[in-house]
C-alpha cells in the first residue's frame, strides 16, 4: 500500500514523507482517513502550545525555545495557525524566513496552517499533523496560535501545556479574564519585559493567578529579543514536561482527550455537512415561502 | 410566558428587550431554545457582511455606512464580531465608543461579540441575533468580522452581500487568492484609496474578478476617512440590496440557508460535545494505555 509506504517512511524521520502526509491530512480526503487509521504514533511528543494576541512577539518566542531545544539534542516540530497568515502574508513569510534559518537542520520542522476551508474544523487538522509529527519521531511539538479565537480554544486543549504570551500595554486584568485567558494557560509570559508597565502587569497577573482554585500557572517576564529571562521560562516548561516524562496521567490524557474530541467533532460535523446539502436547499425553500421559520427549518435539518 | 413578552417588547424596537434578548441566545440556554422557538422574524432584514484584514478600517467603514443608512431613515443593527477584541481592548473600546457616538440615536444598535466559548459556534449565536434585530425591525444588519478565519466564512454564508476591505500594501493578487478571498466577496473595496499602489491594487483585482466563472463582483476605491468613493461604494450595495428588496430568491436563499446550516451545525456540536464526555474519559484512557489509537478512539467517540 502507497500509505503504509509513506508513514514507514514518515517514521524513519523522512521529512519529505511527512511533507507528503500532511499534505494528505490537509486535503481530507479518503486517503486521510486510510492513513490516519494506520497510524501509530508511540505517544511520546511534548505538545506546547503558544497563544496570545497579535504582535506580542510569539513567533520570536517560538524560535528562541526551538533554539534551546535543538541544543539539547531534541527534535522540533512546529505548527503555525494564523487565521489571517495568507492576506497578510505576514506569517507565510515569516514561516520562509524561520524555515530558512532553520533549513539546514534535519531536527526542526515548520509547517504553517491558514485556518480556512476546514470544514471540519482546524484544530482536527491540527491533531493529526501532531500525531503524523509523533510518527515522525520528533520530542516537541509547538503550536503557534494567534489571538483567542475559537480555533484557539480548541487548540489548546490538543496540548500538554500552554504558553500565554502577553505584552504590556494590551489591557488590564479584567480584561484578561474577560477574554478567557486565565482559564488556559499554564504558563502566562510577559514578552517585552523592558518596556513600561511590565512589572506591574507580572504583579497583576500574579494575583490573578493566586484567585485560581485548581491550577497555578506559572508566571515570567521575558525578552524574547534579548534572551532575558529565558532560563525562567525554559524552566517552568521544563517542570511541566518531566512530568510528561515521568508519564503523568493528567497531562497525557489532557492532550489525548483534546485530541481525541476534536477529531470526533470534526468528523461529525463533516458528516453532518455532507449528508444534509439537498435536504437544506429543500427547507430552504420553506423558510422563503414563510412556511417555517429559520430555527425550526434548523431542528428538522439536524434529524 | 416571559419569553413571549420578552419577543413582543424586541418586536415593538425595545432596545433594552433586544439587548436583554442577544444574552439569552448567548448564554445558550434552553431559555434560548424557547426563545428561538417563539421567534417569527419578518425576514425583511438585509444582512451586509464587512470582512477583511485587522488594519484596513472596517470599523471607519461601518461608521461611514451607519450614517449613509441613517439619512435615509433606515435602522441599522451592526455585530461585530472580533476573535481578539477583549485581550487587546482594541474592538471593545472602539465598540464603546461607536457606541458613544451613535448613543442619541434609536436607530442604531451596535453589539460586539467575542469568538469564545461557542461550543456552538459564533456562527450560529450571530445567526441568531441576525433574527432577532429581524425581528426587532432593523433594515439593515452589518457584521462586521476580522480576519479570514474559519469563523467568519462562516459568517459570510449568513450574509446577502459580502465586502471585503483591502487596503495597498497587503499582499499580492496570488496571496488573496489563496486565502480564499477571491470565493467570498460580492464586492471588493480598496480602503485608504490615497496610498501608493491602490490602483496597482485595484488593477490585480479587476483582472482576478476577470477570471471568476459564476460571479462578477465589484471593484471599488474609497478613502473611508475622507469619504472619497463612498457613493460609488454605496451603489455597488444598493444594486445587491435593491435585488434583494425586489425578492430575489438566490440571494435569499442563501442567507436563509447560511443561518439554517449554522444554526443546526451549532446545534449538532453542542449536542455531540454534550454526550459525549464520560465515554471521552474512558476511550481517553484506553489510549493511554495502548488499547486503541487517537484516531480509532475518535471514530468510536463519534458513534
Amino acid at each position: 500500500m502507497e500509505i503504509r509506504q509513506l508513514l514507514s517512511q514518515v517514521s524513519k524521520g523522512d521529512r519529505r514523507a511527512l511533507a507528503k502526509a500532511i499534505t494528505v491530512v490537509e486535503d481530507d480526503s479518503e486517503s486521510a482517513a486510510k492513513l490516519l487509521s494506520a497510524l501509530r504514533p508511540p505517544g511520546r511528543v511534548f505538545v506546547l502550545g503558544v497563544t496570545g494576541p497579535p504582535g506580542t512577539g510569539k513567533s520570536t518566542l517560538v524560535d528562541r525555545l526551538i533554539r534551546i531545544y535543538r541544543r539539547r539534542g531534541l527534535r522540533v516540530g512546529v505548527i503555525a495557525v494564523d487565521p489571517s497568515s495568507p492576506i497578510t502574508g505576514g506569517a507565510l513569510l515569516g514561516d520562509r524566513i524561520r524555515m530558512t534559518s532553520h533549513a539546514d537542520d534535519s531536527g526542526v520542522y515548520i509547517r504553517s496552517m491558514a485556518s480556512r476551508g476546514w470544514s471540519g474544523g482546524l484544530s482536527r487538522a491540527t491533531s493529526q499533523v501532531v500525531q503524523l509529527m509523533d510518527s515522525a519521531g520528533y520530542d516537541i511539538v509547538l503550536i503557534e496560535t494567534v489571538g483567542i479565537g475559537q480555533s484557539d480554544m480548541e487548540v489548546v486543549g490538543v496540548s500538554h501545556a500552554v504558553i500565554v504570551l502577553l505584552m504590556p500595554g494590551m489591557g488590564d486584568d479584567i480584561q484578561m479574564s474577560k477574554a478567557g485567558l486565565m482559564e488556559i494557560g499554564d504558563i502566562y509570559v510577559v514578552n517585552k519585559g523592558d518596556l513600561d508597565g511590565a512589572d506591574a502587569m507580572i504583579v497583576g497577573l500574579l494575583s490573578l493567578v493566586r484567585t485560581l482554585k485548581s491550577r497555578s500557572p506559572s508566571v515570567v517576564k521575558v525578552s524574547a529579543l534579548s534572551g532575558d529571562g529565558l532560563e525562567k521560562l525554559d524552566e517552568a516548561i521544563e517542570a511541566i514536561r518531566s512530568k510528561f516524562g515521568k508519564g503523568d496521567k493528567e497531562i497525557r490524557l489532557r492532550s489525548i482527550r483534546g485530541m481525541m474530541v476534536e477529531m470526533a467533532k470534526g468528523n461529525v460535523v463533516e458528516s453532518f455537512l455532507r449528508r444534509t446539502g439537498p435536504r437544506a436547499d429543500e427547507l430552504s425553500k420553506q423558510v422563503l415561502a414563510g412556511k417555517l421559520t429559520v430555527a425550526e427549518a434548523a431542528a428538522r435539518l439536524e434529524t
